[in-house]
């Protein structure tokens, strides 16, 4: 690979709660401190998701704020990408940070089913969500959790609604979404290469796939979330 | 191929309207005169949905009753395949004709997004109509909008949910949803034989899609819609 290899850290998934796990970091300044942790150690995009006062998972636009202000002063260089997943809000509020003009921020293109009901991104929030995107200047990670979501974000580069080049994440492992198959994961990088050949591409295990697919990323030249 | 070819027919689609083309068959009766042309001009499987008076789409069993009936009486050998699609009803609604028995009846295993809307397909039910097709002895047709749709049916067939061999149907052509994609489709044909070697799959281009679709649906071995 000629292009370095980024590793993304996804530093509070919107799952893990402090009654799951009391280690995972929940207030701001927790997870400030783990992501300089994994800054350090050498990943280079956080992937930021951010709670309320009762561990709830929000899209509140100043909590973002004050992650993204902790990241940039304490891991300078480092990138910041704010999640518009729908774990953390419903319709426009999921793009509600978007005005903080982080370097990244995720965006699906598509909608599927999730462990228990259905991951809801209609094509109006989708386009609205891209559209935000590009007046704040913000790049992009497509979240794939199946393969017209990768179909789709070309046409949507194609048309002028998403900035190429493309940055593509196949997401594998989620019960009632992809599993974390080899064959399709390389269809996923041939696909991606043939409609869009400028695009870059990172994956992500979901549970207990994690490991799998960071071995399949980093041997088939894409980036990794550890 | 050593299966003799299936041709499946769509009577009524569940978008267009009198308004839109006034030789859509809308009522029954003539539903079921059309069905009858199809019939014999070779076609093997009626994929069936049914209107109320005003025309709009419903899932109403009674409906269905008189649509299959007349199929029966009309076309002796005639698959019937009723529609359970969320475009006629919402919940177990849609499910609400299984109990009548038919040959078949389509099925749904995830969701995805359509032109303007979310097509949901909560996980719930997707079990509860595919259990109610195991009741009512009723073979599903699965519907695949995606490639996890395809998955996700071998995985429910593994686990007892849905009873093989499967019968796949690829949708293509639907905007936000699948394109009609070469590449995509032979993969899709190659996914399904490698999880269920046993399986059958139709395939439907939607709109413009439709002739290409059933051009490559023949080449490959598969059954057409017409
Ligand atoms: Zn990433
Ligand atoms: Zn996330
Ligand atoms: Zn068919
Ligand atoms: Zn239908």
């Amino acid at each position: 690979m000629s292009n370095p290899c980024i590793i993304c850290v996804a530093i509070t998934g919107s799952v893990p709660s402090k009654a799951d796990n009391p280690a995972v970091p929940i207030t701001v300044a927790e997870q400030i401190e783990s992501t300089h942790e994994a800054f350090e150690a050498g990943a280079s995009i956080a992937h930021c998701h951010v709670r309320d006062d009762n561990g709830t998972p929000t899209s509140d636009p100043d909590r973002f704020a004050a992650l993204k202000e902790g990241i940039e002063a304490h891991c300078p260089g480092m990138i910041v990408q704010l999640s518009t997943g729908g774990r953390s809000g419903t319709g426009r509020d999921r793009g509600g940070m978007l005005p903080l003009s982080p370097d990244m921020a995720s965006l699906s293109v598509g909608s599927n089913n999730f462990p228990t009901r259905v991951y809801e991104n209609s094509p109006d929030l989708v386009d609205w969500l891209a559209s935000e995107m590009i007046t704040h200047d913000v790049k992009p990670e497509i979240e794939a959790f199946d393969l017209s979501h990768i179909v789709q974000a070309t046409r949507m580069a194609a048309d002028g609604r998403l900035k190429g080049p493309l940055y593509v994440q196949f997401v594998m492992g989620v019960k009632n979404a992809m599993p974390a198959d080899e064959p399709i994961f390389d269809f996923y990088i041939e696909t991606l290469k043939r409609l869009a050949p400028d695009a870059q591409w990172c994956a992500a295990g979901i549970g207990q796939a994690q490991l799998t697919v960071n071995e399949w990323s980093i041997s088939k030249g894409g980036h990794t979330r550890a």
